[in-house]
């Protein structure tokens, strides 16, 4: 099946994109970002893409080991209780950060083990995810944590890294009983105590799920007008597959249909803009993906590529920022992984492999924040100094053998070179690969090396002489992510240089 | 037009291939070796190819400084005149090679200004090529510099090196008058320094440039038998295209028949052979490529690539060595170049490019000296421990649009991964896209970054399950070299891994 | 206080001084090493010292997340149990040793949670220390991790890795009740595992922390022997202090008589040798140093650097090796430290800092396994190609403000160039830096700078004129550490330089 | 003998200083900087010093290429001649700089020997000096260039590069003739040509030796005033050393009273006050040292270091900036040097070691431009955020065994560290080091080590109590420099931390 779609750009066309690609991105839990394949991840998908901020879970994690109580006397249950906070970790974990140019978005979670009022707990790796014991104790935990980051970095650094209140505790796992009026403590308790330190720190929540939870949003809004507190900015989640089913170590699912999560995410908006007082407030999604599973093998396809960017292209149309679920895949929610590919979240792979998805965000972070000619459910076009850039896309929600033609016809005069940077299941597709290899759970140097040289998309050019306009064609087979450039690029040969003599050898 | 071809391989099959890819590689003058750019490109080589020697010219050209003559006052023409040698850039240069594991096969020459007998010069450089004024300061110059090299990298070490006197003295401009008899005595003088300060050096000649010269050939033999003298090895050049046609800065040159180029190696061998007392003496190519003018656009080409295949699956039939000339393109005989892609004879194109030739290097290097089942014009095939290799290209001396099948059935039995990298005008056509992009001579960082991207093999797999045997099929576009390795690879899913359920994302 | 000191060495001196000072070095627990930081404080240990082996606890610890229990449906618990092993972050480890020529001195051990008899448990880490629930499951947890490391990185490298049988049983927080007999059965079904799986392996025990315990050795090998079991090695650990006394998070210790722990390793060796059997069966301490807590400051200071290198000059009398227990500061035993300086164990401190220590091993490195021509309680003294080096220290049990002169007389001719590097309170201190830069925390960049420099030993030089012998002297603060090498090094100026006119400017 | 001095700093001290010492710095010439060991060393000197310019010779020399003139036939001298601009090597060495953080400070000569008028040349690499055959040629070869890096690096960033024209022309080896009027005519000319291409270029002369020379500055603005030119700057060298003495490779002089020089910088400075129209106009030294000779081997001693230091507190009282001629040692002025240590310019020896004048200038900077509290001949203080901080130095024209003590009172409250970094004849002088070593001329990898290591500053600390002042005390041997920072550092000890008993070890 062939789908052929047709568009022409005038000199005044326009249309809506807001490309904040790369405002955010999200991470395994804090305490990973230790570790050096973490760290080699990073640097690669910063060196290709390079976002802004970083968010993810366990700042206060106890393998962080910031906060601490100890026995005068270790041996002694009657001797005082030193309470004290252990920033080694911390600063370790916020200088990699800033060594490749991130700034945090400060996720406050979870509880420490010795803070936490029950034993209510959440992944392989027992984050505490109950109430505190004593929210003094948490107050002064939130204080001395930023006061030690501000000491270290920079006052004014750090009142520029957002501030989230939890993750996600309209589910029970992730806060005891989904108590909505204990995490409204939570978040005004903490919500005081960031402010107490710096007024200037921006502070949001609920930071909810986002799967059918007006509730929260709606409860939440009510209870700031209540208690005359005006949140910085509100956050949720956004994923997009149906439910899940599980087999062995991996989940499958289907995908949704993408137009249900725009509107999902327009009711999110219109109930905010329904409170005067926060009407326009900034909606940060602090996580998206496909599926919120961490062994869902689609991750790893060219089918979350093209899905991918169709998503990035509509985004932003009524949030502030996006954060993918997760730049990388040293993750451990669900256990360490069995093989380099797992289906994690990330946009590379065990192995520093980057994957399909991980071009559709650089593909999108080229186009930059020019202004935008065309956008389609096939394509968004922007225009450049001396050209066009774009990126096309053939997302199906299934596997159909659709391929699809997209003409675009451009306002163009000259001589110009069209780069086209094409990633799809024939070109860049190291899930297959690893496949066809025999799906080697331990990679040998040599199959690192074949899976990241084959992880590349394809690039080629084409001379084109427009007088007037240009018709650009692009056939991308199914799932197919193209991105290209048509700029101007005058024939400039060296004297007595001769490209058809010198490819024809006579 | 399409050619195809079958083959069958069992499993006593045989053939003879002595691989000697990696012994030595060409450069430009030893002075370049000081360059950063000069050195990042042959590290580039060394980590994909790996090279055993390196070869060029210059060692005493002055701007290696190596040989001095300075008055004790300079201002007084009748003070005494110091002969002295500084050594300070020879070490830089023997550091670096050092650091990515190379080995000099040395080249005694040209003649240090002060110690030449006329003003005979060659190349932009300004090389002289007469004999020296005096031979008893020439051998002291060897002897010097040799024993400078031992004392500092170790005379077990520096004896492994082989000594190669004086380079295509056949040719006026190299060699004044290409006076042979004068050769001949530069080399004994050569010979007796060298042996003189370690007689485990090896020493060779006569270094000729190798069209249609038997008489130099057989003159040396002849005159070494006279003097008594055993060279270590004999030296000879080899290059492959007809009449040059010169267009501004440019050369333009049809291919030879191969054929023809190989026999004339044989006569070489067999004139050698034809001496009792050298038969069987080792032949060293020290300099190879398809055209000897460094500003030839050929050698930018796939085209280069198809043919080199062809001549790396043949040289070692009569030849110990072969040099390919040059690993990389900084280099100034003809002048420093005008554009990165200029026709030079590197590997590498400035701004480290990988060419498509580079890769013809990097797939007969991963043969290695495994046992050959089969070699033809279009392949070569050698057995691994658990499956095979093979390259497999489609040379033409013209673009005539001729397109290859190579079908091969090899013995195999259970479940294989095949492997092909190809490497043709649609995949990994660095010079194309140069052209594209405008031809521009300065390569601004976002085009080289796209040069080199696209300077790139593209990786493929498939999954062949065998009962006795497999057949396995090429299609090679002209001018392709393409790379395959077929290895058990028996299927290791992870408990749940279901790669179809996973790309159908159900 | 001075001590002065006055030896002669002849031509034909000779001292006994086994030199295994790089055989092996102490770590943290296994799962640390996936950390960056720890990568890159190995690194600088390897760069400067070079060691062949590392070996640490908690292989099969629960972080490292090898040995995994699983239900087929995780929310069902009647669902079937599947056993599984998890390489992902061995790979890594071993990836990162391999990186920097390091091979591990494998201990099986401790115990992973699901596998654990009972909860005894040690550490901040809580690793389990209770025998195996089933002995057959831990039999097949040694043979399939053995196994995979033998498919990863082949098996003749992997059997030189040697195999230690758990840590320390003699002590009830490492195995519980300290139950011999259970141990002698854990080492028995442990030797067999092995040795199954590779006959080349070397398996030893009994690990021993030994503080006068006779009794284990002894039982060890009497159980051995009516076993009929040859363990291809003996294991067991040597520390040099006094009782600890705790004070907020560290520990304050006096150092032992060294006398008194040289004798106790003597009677270890007395023990073994009783035996036919095992008459000089290889020790190997496979632990060692001043202190046995993570959390004493003696670590850091020069005292324990003079007092090191002691030991370095006597450990090789009666050991096969002796394990510097640990080459880094990455270090959880008593929690994460608070402090860049907490006296750790480590040769480096956080922030990748020296400490003076590391210079002791960097030293006795330099002597290498050259002939001893002097060694006294003050140093160590050999023979080079061209010369001598030496180490020279001025060890005190305590602070009494003693220093020490030491005088050598070598035989010598010619003229010679004097090295030394000085290492002690004033030249090489970083801990009395960090203390007067107030005891921060948190290192800042410029902090860490300063602290990196300053932690380098001092260089001079000095040109010695001899006829016959030189008389060398070495004054020595207490605590200080030096190094020596005495080489010929005739003066050869370039023409017309003129050192002494040089430095005065005339 | 030893010299005593005492300073008091009140609240409100303040003193002249005008601290560039980071605005340029020298070079060998521009084809050098091809060079890896040329940018190894420049690297370094970023590193720790961080320069804003850099400038040298060469720019139009033959080895750059820019400037080609080709017969269309190279054999037939009657074929046209077509001249063309090669900035292939122009490219590699701005994007070095660029690289490092430099921008050029252009100088506009030598020139292209196809364009000189005559034969005139200077220095070992025989570069052509005198006026051009054609100004119109020249003209455009300027405006080809700047042109060319207008286009590659943007016309915003390359407009602040200052230009000035040609080098030293009161010399006849750098001007043919040291004739006046034709440089004039060559300044007016080229400063026609550059501002042609962008008004915004600053462009400047006439670059002269400097030595007792009035009469071409007032000349040069005579010429001026008379044309109606302003030039954007006025440029100048400023050497301090006496009469040569040449012996072999190697120049002795005399350094001369510091304060002539300033009195001589003092009378230019004058002489552009003069004028009305050029009164204020910006001075650059775009060149100075001690000696001017590139074999003097004072530039490798304390000595210099420490006359250095004098000459930084002063140079800006009355100049813009001041370029330390140069910051490397490869270098070719007199030939290829024969020695690591061989009295080259560099603030690095060949071999990446650096002299001890290379701290001088490390000092400097890190007093940035902060507010000078104090300024003498021995020393230069300026306040910081929480203290103080200085440079310290013993100066003398010879050595005569001076010792220097220099107290220092200061407002201080509290707790602080002092910081001091010795660089002096005994802690950082790897001349010294390599003589003792034999003066090897070929460095091996141990000794490049031992120089590498020998040639950093001693860093020492000490905690002062200051209640309303602090008295600190410098004692400097003779030719020593001292760097010092005194930061407020209350003591922050961890829980239990106790820093005497850690190093009383009980």
């Amino acid at each position: 099946m062939k789908i052929e779609k047709r568009y022409t750009i005038a000199e005044d066309s326009s249309a809506q994109f807001n490309n904040h690609v790369d405002f955010c991105v999200g991470t395994g839990r804090m305490g990973l970002a230790l570790q050096k394949e973490y760290q080699d991840q990073l640097e690669l998908v910063q060196k290709y893409i390079g976002f802004k901020h970083i968010r993810g879970h366990g700042l206060f994690h106890d393998d962080m080991a910031i906060y601490q109580e100890n026995r005068e006397k270790f041996w002694d249950p009657e001797s005082p209780v030193h309470r004290e906070y252990n920033f080694t970790y911390l600063d370790l974990v916020m200088d990699a950060y800033r060594r490749v140019g991130l700034r945090p978005f400060l996720e406050l979670g979870f509880m420490p083990k010795k803070l936490a009022k029950s034993e209510n707990r959440v992944f392989y790796w027992q984050g505490h995810t109950s109430p505190p014991k004593d929210y003094e104790l948490w107050k002064d935990l939130i204080k001395a944590t930023l006061g030690h980051l501000m000491e270290r970095y920079g006052a004014d650094e750090v009142v520029t890294w957002p501030v989230e209140v939890w993750n996600e505790p309209n589910l029970p796992g992730f806060w005891e009983n989904a108590d909505m009026k204990e995490y409204f403590r939570l978040f005004d308790e903490s919500f005081e105590a960031v402010k107490s330190v710096d007024q200037r720190f921006k502070v949001g929540g609920p930071a909810i799920c986002g799967v059918n939870d007006p509730v929260w949003i709606d409860g939440f809004l009510a209870h700031c007008r209540e208690k005359g507190i005006k949140p910085d900015f509100i956050t949720r989640h956004h994923y997009t597959t149906e439910q899940p089913d599980r087999q062995g170590h991996y989940v499958y699912q289907e995908l949704m249909d993408p137009e249900e999560g725009f509107e999902n995410l327009k009711s999110t908006r219109d109930i905010i803009d329904g409170y005067p007082e926060f009407r326009g407030l900034d909606i940060h999604l602090t996580e998206f993906s496909t599926s919120y599973s961490p062994d869902n093998p689609i991750h790893d396809t060219n089918q979350n590529a093209a899905f991918l960017a169709h998503q990035l292209s509509r985004l932003g149309d009524v949030n502030e920022s996006y954060s993918y679920w997760t730049f990388g895949d040293i993750f451990e929610e669900n256990g360490v992984p069995f093989a380099p590919f797992y289906g994690g979240f990330g946009l590379v792979a065990n192995g520093c492999i980057p994957k399909p998805t991980f071009w559709t965000f650089v593909f999108f972070k080229q186009l930059g924040e020019r202004e935008c000619v065309l956008k389609t459910d096939e394509c968004v076009v922007v225009k450049t100094e001396n050209g066009y850039r774009g990126v096309v896309w053939n997302s199906q929600r299934d596997r159909k053998g659709v391929s699809l033609d997209v003409t675009v016809t451009l306002p163009a005069e000259g001589e110009y070179c069209l780069l086209t940077e094409t990633v799809d299941e024939k070109t860049c597709n190291p899930l297959k690969i690893w496949h066809d290899l025999g799906e080697p759970r331990s990679l040998k140097p040599a199959q690192k090396a074949i899976l990241r040289e084959a992880a590349k998309p394809l690039a080629e050019t084409e001379r084109i002489t427009a007088g007037g306009t240009a018709e650009i064609r692009f056939e991308l087979d199914e799932f197919a992510v193209k991105y290209f450039d048509l700029s101007l690029a005058p024939l400039t040969p060296d004297r007595g240089f001769d490209y058809d003599r010198a490819v024809r050898n006579k």
